[in-house]
């Protein structure tokens, strides 16, 4: 496994296999690796010759107040686990590499898509999602991107700037992995305290109950999304940021529940800000 | 030659070409060809094995009282001018086609480089440029894009584009082409009266005179800027919008005279604008 710290170089291996006629996986994290990147490491495995993976934290998609200082590095301990995964390239550049003085430009997606759930709360961070992730597209030229359904916003979002930006390139997106205890795994699950992390379960339980009331025959997102609600509402310790049951595709409205759902869910425990959701075809 | 409509069939064609390494270049236009087009066409003949030329009216660079109705258009004859130049496709989409219902996904550059100048005049303008020229650079896949020096802030901020994005195409500024009086060729300058386009004349007198100034050893940005208005306001029938003299690499203000130049006015001529520039080593 090679380690490159330069867009430059990155950019001329990428190129060079594809010009070989490699296939290429590329796995986009930012790094402090857990078994939610590693299923999308073996999933860019199955599918390509080559696996990119790009740890940078991207400063972009952080608001001024949000946890960009503190946010988890440890490259050693991620160049092990990527190599062990089989990566064959680990690309991870520096801010000042990413984004040299006098940077200027951005791609957006606008409309509600971004606008609303996590874009509500996190005004700017998708359009620092898009900018950086067209980046890393543009520098290691994959044929396929791996991304985690944990984030269903942002893949729903990347996957559209993908369509309307007419990049040649597949977006696979992976289902959420979660500890013995249904928790999702989150690189910001580590800033919890033991009992924060026991009052954080209350996220995955009520999108749960959410769906099995939805198993069950109810068919109004409003009354779905009541129950969530009061499920968050009345454990110990937590916040709600904010419950949604919109169309799994787009984001938008849901009328009655059918065809693909997305439960999804944001909420903070201290200070910690913790998401999740569930999706459903009905 | 072929025309290509369809975004997905130009993309495929274009991917098929890298594939046995042909390399591309991409010469985008909005039509009704000129001399200008076809210096850039030549260009792109002698450094590309394949050249495409696309030919979009692109809406998205129009502001609302602009001329994207009235803007002349003529694809048959476009089509045997860009056949006779060695053109090998023509890609052609219909608005539709590449901005589709919901689309919503736009690139900017920031800053004062898109502010000032035609960026005045045409607010969005550059964002409806950046965001049609990636499209194009992501569907057709060239090695190099040619454009005209003619439109030189387009060019300072389409390089600007591909500079922050990573973009792995080499952007070609190409001469500007004038017509025996002077007068820059512009698919505009079918609009232009008899009377109206010698009085367009004034336009590149007016630069010119800057230049001389220069060649004189004036240093001062602001005496030349002078010089050009003076001469710009002395002129009958037409209406200043700008005069800029400014670093030619990224349009920023000069205190003295020095290294690369751009002069560069825009003007009215009845209804028409008209744009112009002279750039130079000092």
């Amino acid at each position: 496994m090679e380690v490159i710290k330069r867009v430059g170089e990155m950019q001329e291996v990428s190129l060079n296999l594809k010009r070989l006629e490699k296939s290429i996986g590329l796995v986009p994290t930012m790094g402090c690796l857990h078994r939610g990147h590693l299923s999308l490491i073996e999933a860019a495995r199955r599918e390509n010759d080559i696996v990119i993976m790009s740890n940078f934290v991207n400063p972009l998609q952080f608001g001024p107040k949000e946890d960009l200082a503190t946010y988890p590095r440890d490259p050693d301990r991620d160049n092990r686990l990527a190599e062990s995964a089989g990566v064959n390239y680990v690309f991870a550049p520096s801010s000042g590499e990413m984004y040299p003085e006098k940077y200027n430009t951005y791609v957006e997606v606008e409309g509600p898509m971004v606008e609303k759930m996590c874009g509500k709360s996190r005004p700017g961070h998708f359009s620092g999602v898009t900018t950086v992730v067209l980046k890393l597209f543009l520098i290691t030229q994959p044929d396929r991107a791996y991304f985690g359904q944990k984030d269903a916003q942002q893949a729903i979002i990347v996957r559209k700037m993908v369509t309307d930006l007419n990049v040649p390139i597949k977006i696979v997106t992976c289902p959420i992995v979660r500890d013995a205890d249904g928790l999702a795994l989150s690189s910001r699950n580590i800033y919890l305290s033991p009992k924060e992390r026991k009052q954080a379960l209350a996220l995955p339980k009520a999108l749960s109950a959410g769906k099995d009331m939805i198993l069950k025959g109810e068919t109004d997102p409003q009354s779905v999304r009541q129950l969530i609600i009061e499920v968050l509402e009345s454990s110990p310790g937590i916040r709600i940021d904010y419950v949604e049951v919109v169309n799994g595709d787009n984001l938008e409205e849901l009328q009655t529940i059918k065809g693909k759902v997305l439960l999804a869910a944001a909420i903070y425990v201290g200070k910690t800000r913790l998401i999740d959701n569930i999706d459903l075809e009905v």
